[in-house]
């Protein structure tokens, strides 16, 4: 697909070939309070992301999603992506906030980063570097992703430890704490 | 870098490590009317267009980079950007209309397509196409182009026969004409 258009304000693309769509039941295993996660399945299975992009899978070419992260909770920990190492581990990936308010977490080994995005922001993923993004405000947070098509997604690595660090709300703030279950 | 900013109503990026700047006079050869770029470099030599990006040179690892093409022509023609192909064939590039509005050129072997660019406009370069921006408007073209660290630009393949179409104004109307000189 050669033409494609984004719809900068409102972070809605015309055209893609992949959509994905992460649901609560999605999540299982990826919060905490896996409490807090059956009861919000129960209660309607909402949405918590949803993915939208044009992939090209051959190297040397380029895939681009606008990811739309839904705002909320499950226990203290903010919605967030289940992220990913790419399976490649030496592509990068480039962020750009359109819309809402976010963090994008990243972690190499044991080093773990983390960056406010906010519309405008862009953040460059470099490669070997795992990433998660976090939806710390109240409304949708939306980004656009550029990703080497032959990056690959690993999920699993992450699916099985998390990331080092989670994000929750402590006291009406954004805290970033260490994994328990790390 | 890992951390930027860009404006994304104004396609103004905060940092950059390169910056690329094309005056009328960086511009001999490419233009039909020798004579106007001539006389339009000895009445002040104005820049054309400007690039700020952001490069990483390596295989996986992913450029960005904001065009600001000025509004203007030489004889017929709009102002344009070189054009290139990737210097690795097989890379492709992706571009986002930011402002302004203007044509993306793109040429394989002895095909030549084309596309209208606007604000939000999304076009993808597949690979081993050849790729070169005009200013159709009177304001500013400004857009985004994300591409991979090892493309390279191979600005001498066009430098020498340019492309097989070349776009001019003619009668208040853009044209799309061949090149009398491809």
């Amino acid at each position: 697909m050669i033409e494609n258009y984004l719809d900068l304000e409102r972070g809605i693309m015309e055209h893609w070939n992949s959509k994905v769509v992460r649901k609560a039941s999605d999540m299982r295993g990826f919060y905490l309070a896996n409490d807090a996660l059956e009861k919000m399945i129960e209660g309607g299975d909402p949405v918590i992301y949803e993915v939208y992009a044009v992939t090209h899978e051959n190297e040397g070419e380029l895939c681009y999603g606008v990811t739309v992260l839904h705002p909320g909770k499950v226990g203290d920990e903010f919605f967030m992506t289940k992220g990913h190492y790419h399976e490649k581990r030496d592509r990068g990936e480039l962020y750009i906030g359109l819309r809402g308010r976010g963090l994008l977490l990243m972690q190499k080994d044991e080093e773990v980063q983390w960056y406010e995005m906010r519309r405008g922001t862009v953040i460059y993923v470099p490669p070997y570097w795992a990433h998660r993004s976090i939806n710390t405000g109240t409304e949708d947070f939306v980004f656009l992703a550029i990703y080497p098509g032959d990056a690959g997604h690993d999920y699993g690595t992450i699916a099985e430890k998390g990331f080092a660090k989670i994000v929750v709300e402590k006291e009406g703030r954004v805290d970033i704490i260490k994994n328990p279950r790390y």
